[in-house]
């Protein structure tokens, strides 16, 4: 698969499922269609958005405006169906499960492209696939997932990030690259909703026993 | 009149009506004289500084350090008199909806004189009107005007920049189209403060009878 | 001292000191190493990294990636040695403090540097020391510094930019103009935390007598 493709799809994917969990969290605000376009449009392309800035390149969705017509699509699709959902809050976290395990590629790829240091590479794909998420919890007042006490969320985003450099360094194709990233963040991700895969998190003092 | 005037102007009415906004609430957080000017700066430079980095062009305020002073000015006018203000809160609505009225073309000429496609034109319009007043409701802590549900507030802006783009389209002038876009935004969002003008909003049940 | 080396190295201090406060706001969130390392990451370069898009430089972390090492390390640091403190809270604040008094020099060097107006020199200082620990408190939930009433902060950012400002003008040597402007904004913020130095808030009514 040419890798010419393969990011601009990573692309697509991570601004419309992100679009799909933005849509959700302004069902759960219950906004208006207009509000819902609005959350979608700010969860898709934020995270992509800081990205492409950072790197100094031209905005995903500039070059794209079809990205912004997808996510608002997306959001009236929610604003139809969401009512369907048994549980939109379950449905709110394995999408933004599968948006992380797209996100994560899109950045590393972009980054992987630009040349930048292994180091920037890793941030890269962390900031493509956690901004957009926080941009839409923080504007909606919601916790914002990267403080859940820990959940393999960030680690997640960090070690598929760290597996495409290994996988690049080690002078796999690209694609294979990135294709591994997405299935170790994912993985690591849905172990963590499924299984409550954890990290040890900070306690000032011991526990009692 | 000249587009080549008009766009200069929009900024700075923009930027001196959004930056009052800014120091009521800091107003509503007691701050000092500084932190006034610091919300008033935030407020009114917020949207246009995040629409010229998307577009990549210099930031507004670089290329006319007088719009800070601006609104360190409105700043200071504000924290000598709002005491004088029946409501405040009240106050805040209507300079924030009179904002709105010229920050939406503002995003909107910035954008056509880009050249980008309609769909950008659209979401420069939204994000140079909404922006700034996002950043101040997220860092006081207070509601995010986005979040009222059913206002016409984001459809205010969308219907104004939408306005503009169908009438740049059908070769009216730019200025026609820019003043169109204001009256537009205001009309919208007047008529939803004064006569409760609201879209349906989002439930995820209907409502017993 | 040459200016030259001196602007990278207010930034090195700056994020290091930075980070460590956003690793301690970490552990008040009870977040796990990675959590850690994204808290003290934001806040070590967010400052920095708005300055270096708002001037449209080269972000300052994709240079030196080795500042996101460092931030990372900080991070490490505070997880196994936090517990160690007899308040959190105050060794955040005393820390928040040194910070500022670095990176308001760090700022306000780049933009004179960048052959800025001395406005936008005084804006860039208190973005660049403030947007970090901003950042910091809007994503964790904590009330902002800049919101406590009165304390000088914003006003202590603003006090070393204007000392740095003034200095240059003065045809003083740059090296002096910044480390007199990092010593100015570190009395004011220490004056504030350890004497109650305080500015007058805005009150809606006089207060009773």
């Amino acid at each position: 698969m040419n890798t010419g493709i393969l990011i601009p799809l990573l692309d697509y994917a991570s601004v419309l499922v992100f679009a799909l969990t933005g849509a959700l969290v302004a069902s759960r605000s219950q906004l208006d269609l207009v509000g819902f376009i609005f959350f979608a449009t700010l969860t898709g392309i934020g995270g992509g958005t800081l990205r492409d800035l950072l790197l100094g390149g031209p905005v995903l969705w500039l070059a794209r405006p079809g990205l912004i017509l997808m996510a608002a699509a997306a959001a009236v699709l929610v604003f139809f169906t969401a009512h369907l959902l048994e549980s939109r809050y379950r449905a709110l976290l394995w999408l933004d499960a599968c948006a992380l395990a797209v996100a994560v590629p899109a950045g590393v790829g972009v980054a992987i492209d630009a040349g930048v240091s292994p180091v920037i590479v890793v941030a890269m794909g962390i900031i493509t696939a956690t901004f957009g998420g926080l941009m839409r919890d923080v504007v909606a007042n919601e916790v914002p997932l990267v403080l859940k006490q820990g959940e393999l969320y960030l680690t997640a985003a960090f070690g598929g990030a760290l597996a495409a450099v290994l996988l690049s360094h080690a002078a796999m194709p690209r694609s294979v690259a990135l294709i591994a990233c997405g299935v170790v963040t994912f993985i690591l991700r849905a172990g963590s909703l499924t299984w409550g895969w954890r990290l040890p998190v900070y306690r000032s003092r011991p526990p009692r026993v």
